[in-house]
């Protein structure tokens, strides 16, 4: 089928399209990525993914698919402290959230598809679908893109913040967007319990506001990633094609 | 250290205990649970878990522990056409949570551990930690008691809900909740895509809202699942105790 | 008719009794009671009367009572200052209670009653009330449960905060939770002006956060009290199983 | 003392006047009151009764009082099906007060007396003012104004809605707003249950809106009755310059 | 046609003007006004033109008014810090408006003019407006009542804020709340950059929190300008009444 | 001085240049642009005139400009039954405006100017720049972009909507996005009243969405207004960094 971007169609082409199609939206944010990564990482990391796998995808998908403008802003209050941060609080992300959807089904939508590039919106990003669900029928779908990964063989944290991982994506996308990079202090190794979903602002001072070494990272690498994440994320949009 | 239960301590000792100490929270729901299974099926699971779990660690863990009162209603939203349900809205049930939490804050303690028995609850939990502990400087760790399981060899789905797993769980606790079950009618298999949370209001329906066979529950693997949920939350609890 | 506990029964229990039954909903507080009582009075006392009744009232009730979980937490803000309390805020709590209003509605269930053991929960208990009834058509009647009582003969404030009253009703019901009590200081006269409701967080400092004597407290009287609040509360039951 | 009207003060007179004042806010309703009586009646009688209290009282007073704006709004929802209703909501309601209550303490003051004429308005005075004192420090009285007045020896209901009490004290205040009556049809009794205090949006539809019979009121009694609640606010007045 | 007030007509009376009729809010703001002008200027103000406008209006309109009460409060919390503000959050307000606009809908109406006396009340005004006409289907017509003055020849800032224009109008209106006015010290320049909307909390401080010299206002020119108000929304109220 | 993309920059950079710069804010609306225009009109052409004019004014500014990402979503709940809109709630765009602005005060800005591509953000531009104003101290600045325009001698509706004006604009920025244009049908004049701000959703219904004649528009005038929005934009940016 084929792959409209929503900004660029008209009211009546999206009248058209949605009832039978796939809304996709990226959303992702804009916050402190360490004191070399640009601020607006994770908007144009689901932004590109989104972008390139919804395109991939349109050909062979048995629903036409919509992209939705990303969303640059996400829920990071808890990077406020560091600068640079451009935070929704959680209730505010989540009404946008819903807002979003809830429209999306007055123009006659019935699928959506969150690309989520930012760990903060986890909580948001379930509330709201599990609200739009049960409120007004819209099936939402969420994928954080960098779980479509199979986990790097040296331990790499994916996606950690800002670390390695990141590095490399940007320097994939966008290399300018990558300032030197140092090597990094030695920090304080972070408290994980396996199975635990951990919350501490204090532990993201500790650690100056990344997880792992930028230093370590390469283009070869990121975009290698970057094509694993557009190809993953390619296959479960046609997955969702016909099982939705 | 000891365990504490809230409810039963006066001001003064919760005073004494909380900065040091480590608040667990149990949290549920009210919901359908198909036609076999007692509504209350979350909050007694979770609430039973966690009392046992903080029961058995209070001695060997570094710090004291202090269990507040389940929280029997959750964002079931999702099962309110069903019947039985008594649901808060994703907006409320992030409220609640942000409240208590800020209380636990203003009477002086530092840490909570939130242990989930209800799916549904996963969104807003998420939501309401990053805001405590970006808010607030609460640390706040969440669990989702059945993830620190170990995958059954014969693909029970952990927990699906109000099928194998939860029964045999509840034939483990309190038998008496448990009603008849007659052989489950086929139903449309659920679609699922790896790495996709996917929310659908419509395909609870499809199903009867529950997701596999009750009718294969027996008490005997209800008891181990148990067993096995108590010990590796009180191994948790226990490195929490030290990692906090 | 029958007594009914709601996390107890199924979904379709719940959809053949609730059209003609009556939900009934025990709501307290988690909240300091001074040096000597347990911060869960409020929750243990509207719940044990709350069940006791509703089982004594139902064999002569003309329609099936529904006894839902006890909501544990309460409007509290003005305890916080003195450590133990966990409190939603009066915006919160009124949208608990509407939301649990609401699902009752979208359950089947048309008469509500919520019993009240906690002073601070009056305001929103009847905001909650009056929104559920004109928004939802739902029946709801409030009971403060001391409010049943007729006045004791010597003065003893009526349900005071952790007086003679309280401590006396714990004593009845779970002495254990009532830790020694030494002589009240003497503290400066309560402000009151007769048919004036007063709000003063700060007058609940000055007399260390509870009203009265609990030293002359006693298991005897906590007995005959709680007896008077069950039995009343019986009747109240059946009458509003026949005038609702 | 003196009786300052707080729109016709200049900012520094009130930066004066508030700290050791007391602040006096009329609320009421625009709300069905009937086909005879006027749908201002709450916030007219609330209004009167207040301001001539309040310059009854501020000669005797050890307080200067600051009167307020009258509030013509309140929450009334429960009588928006019958025609002729403003209603806020409680939520908005409640934030109103609120917010009027923080303004006063940024403002200086510390003592706020709200003057209430209408039973809806009960639970959101309630959560207001308790949220205000926890959170402002404001001490918050509420007076609702018919309570002041000793029961009447023939049983009329007191303040009843729209019946024989509302109606005769318009008659002592503006006559004009009463509406030639005829005598109310018969009406099903008012399930009533002592102690109880009952929701129920269906039971005002079966009586048409109001309580008792119109026909029986008159200018005398009203007047009576209007003195006597100006009086005696006017003495709590006095006793809460003393006490607060 | 005819002017009603709400306040004073029965609900039956509303019931059968509404549905053709127009509803006339007018909303003001209880706020500092320098040291020289009542806090209740702007309330007073709107409240007088609203009146006399359409009463002026009424005779010859194609539709019946309806005069609201004026609602005192407004969005004012710019002012807070200079004493003398009872102000609602820009939250608050927009749900105030709203709630009394899905009230008028609710009771048969379909037709509002809001006639604003307050800069600060523009916002919530359009907000609330917006979301009326969306949501309710409410058609709502905003008059700030100073935009409909020809500009005055000299320059004086219409209305600017307590400055001459608001002086002379209230010295117009009720004189007794004018105070003696010294000559205003100068002010720094305000800082103004054309077609831009600034909004500066600093600069109400650095200009002492008012805009001009109130001791030039004098009653006859306030005289004509009020004349010029009202004349030019009886204008507009007649041309509604053809237009809606 | 410079120009800094805040989504390009680091945490750092941010810090360095935050306090003393100001920062550029553009938004705009996704929503039905009639049959001919794409949906994402107003935030290309914000986005687009805001970015020209922050880059136009940075080398004579006095400040450092930083250019935050466009916020693609708006107030357009009065678009949503045309279908093709994507529209936050009035109460969810004020307070998403609200978080941002807070954000940028805890990131250490002071200065802020939206620039506003869609009539439907007035109300909450407004509201929220009150806000951020009066409680964090953040000097907000708001530009409509088409105001800074001087009046087309032809009466073309300025900035109307999806009609002449804003069909030249895209014709001038990406002619792509302008569908083929009929002769559009005749419609019943639009209701205006001069200097009253009507809010009608059937009106919009009326004339299908759009004000008057794109198929008057062309290229050679669309960039004729591009310049002069942009050049007039860059004028105020420049005033702003010497006033602020």
């Amino acid at each position: 089928m084929t792959l409209w971007r929503w900004a660029e169609c008209t009211r009546d082409e999206l009248k058209a399209v949605l009832p039978d199609g796939i809304v996709v939206l990226p959303i992702g944010a804009t916050e402190q990525h360490g004191p070399h990564l640009a601020t607006g990482t994770d908007a144009l990391l689901s932004g590109t993914v989104a972008e390139r796998a919804a395109l991939a995808s349109s050909a062979s998908s048995a629903r036409d698919l919509v992209l939705a403008p990303c969303l640059a802003f996400g829920a990071s209050d808890h990077h406020l402290s560091f600068g640079g941060t451009l935070s929704l609080g959680a209730e505010t992300m989540t009404a946008v959230l819903t807002d979003l959807g809830r429209s999306i089904v007055e123009d006659g939508g019935r699928r959506l598809v969150i690309v989520n590039g930012h760990g903060g919106n986890r909580g948001v990003c379930h509330a709201a679908a599990a609200a739009l669900s049960a409120r007004h029928g819209l099936v939402v779908a969420i994928v954080h893109y960098w779980e479509l990964l199979s986990a790097p063989g040296d331990g790499t944290p994916v996606p950690g913040h800002a670390g390695e991982f990141e590095t490399a994506m940007v320097l994939a996308v966008r290399p300018e967007l990558v300032r030197e990079r140092g090597r990094r202090p030695a920090v304080p190794p972070e408290s994980t319990v396996e199975g635990v979903d951990l919350h501490d602002a204090g532990a993201w001072r500790r650690i100056d506001g990344y997880t792992d070494e930028p230093e370590r990272a390469n283009e070869t690498r990121g975009k290698a990633w970057l094509e694993e994440c557009v190809t993953e994320l390619t296959g479960r949009l046609v997955e969702l094609g016909s099982a939705l």
